[in-house]
């Protein structure tokens, strides 16, 4: 079904994009430090779906989010952004639980994140989100919610929905044994999700941390063989190789100037995301998923101020 | 056995003052921000028992802290601010969560705390922190790790070692419900722990938290009927009341200059710990804490570079 020259057939549904996962407030240090002696940090909105779903609405299709904040004063930080998108927030659960939060110390060596996770993992099914999936095209989802319950049992239930409406599911297998639940199978449990979803967006780390090392072909070929229907497999500055098993596809990337990395990953998604549902072939989509990511890399921010669609096909030549 | 006008005869033993309980990084606002949308935070050194410690070591008497951080570059943060005070760290277990944080927005109105609790309660009871229970002459702890397990079931062992080592036992009963285990009654528990030992300083605030609103004499009166030997009600610009049951006596404050109120409760109970353990009088003990406050008032910070207990006497004529 997923040919390159070929593009998705959504049926006519409300809303174009549904993410689901975690709303956070990332506290990054001002400064360089490798041993956590700075003293400044700045708070930034954080959370991949909810970038996705910000860009996709900056790109010109319709998005929504179901997380879950805090009541506190995090929460409503995080709320007020995405309204200032324009985007519906009454999908975004409010608990009692502090806003979950990630610490960055920026290092020369390795940046260690600390995690702090509470509010983030709990997103509730509830009939209200049901609707939701029944009413979009696309639902997508990371690996936060998957690693704990409730929202793990939510994203199961999720899934079940998708599929018995024929709502494109991806998932971007963003594996970090350090969020998980302690005594849980992560890696195997992530491998039967993979094999429920229709695309998945792995890097290279994300391969290793579940396969091991090996080369990018066969990293790819494990993916397909778990039931993946389609693997965009993200290689760095070396571009991506993108397969659906009968063909694979090597994509160079377009990124001309680097400044800040975070949100690249974001940024493909939501380029690509907005793609498949203005009705380009899956090649063009993934080409369009790539100019996105160019674009925010010459900028600052997981989330930046990108200009619409037209304006990014033109800018690439695509 | 606690007159105001004796001063407590304890054993010869190795340590001066155990505490035990919560070492957190504090993240605070740089500017006052009623809405959140402030950017920029500082990190700073926190948690009472970790203040009370090293205040105590700076007026001079040996001390340790029994606690838990993460194995992140925060716990070691924390870690390496007890060494260069010349604190033997080894009490401190490292595991595998994040090191507790406590974030701070800065408010005209009302300041927020959000909690991130994580690494703080895993405090283990082990033969190592036995032997430091009973080589100590005095144990404190604090609400915090009461308020969870496994660090509750530490408290009620050490709390049994103590008693059966005649260790004068102190507790700050700094009850906040959004700290407590979620379904755990915490009013009626503290109110058991109250019981238990020897000494309590509640604020006004502590007092209304667990008894509702009532005259300082009454709320006193409430704390001595829990079996409280001796209660030390702090009450901000006006001093204090103590009473051991048996006498009440009323103390004006020291305080001459108001810079910053943060850890003017650690400062007391160090300067009073420090009068104890130098043998003076409970009354003058008292008056040494309430000194040892007023002196911190006149800095910014939790815990300030105190003077020795000598210099101290002096400044305040006692």
């Amino acid at each position: 079904m997923l040919d390159f020259n070929d593009s998705i057939k959504f049926d006519e549904k409300e809303n174009d994009l549904l993410t689901v996962g975690e709303m956070l407030v990332d506290m990054i240090s001002a400064d360089y430090s490798e041993d956590f002696e700075c003293d400044t940090y700045n708070k930034f909105f954080g959370g991949s779906p909810a970038n996705i779903a910000m860009n996709a609405r900056r790109l010109g299709i319709k998005s929504i989010i179901a997380s879950a904040v805090g009541k506190d004063g995090l929460g409503d930080f995080l709320i007020k952004r995405l309204e200032q998108c324009g985007i519906d927030t009454s999908y975004i659960n409010r608990v009692d639980c502090s806003t979950s939060m990630v610490l960055v110390t920026k290092s020369k060596s390795s940046p260690t994140p600390i995690f702090y996770r509470a509010a983030d993992y709990n997103i509730v099914y509830s009939k209200q989100l049901e609707q939701a999936v029944q009413n979009s095209k696309i639902v997508h989802f990371s690996s936060w919610p998957i690693s704990r319950k409730p929202a793990r049992d939510t994203i199961e239930a999720i899934i079940e929905e998708a599929r018995r409406n024929k709502v494109l599911l991806c998932y971007d297998p963003n594996y970090h044994p350090m969020i998980w639940e302690k005594g849980h199978d992560g890696l195997s449990y992530i491998k039967s999700i993979i094999g429920k979803v229709d695309i998945v967006k792995p890097s290279e780390d994300d391969a290793r941390r579940i396969f091991g090392e090996d080369t990018p072909e066969n990293q790819l070929n494990k993916f397909l063989g778990l039931g993946a229907k389609l693997v965009i497999m993200t290689l760095g500055k070396n571009g991506a190789i993108v397969s659906n098993g009968r063909e694979t596809k090597k994509f160079n990337t377009l990124a001309t100037e680097v400044v800040d990395t975070t949100g690249a990953g974001d940024a493909f998604w939501s380029g690509f995301y907005s793609g498949l549902i203005k009705g380009y072939t899956l090649e063009k989509s993934l080409k369009l998923g790539f100019a996105v990511s160019a674009y925010k890399l010459r900028y600052t921010g997981a989330v930046v101020e990108l200009p619409n669609l037209e304006e990014i096909k033109i800018l690439f030549g695509i």
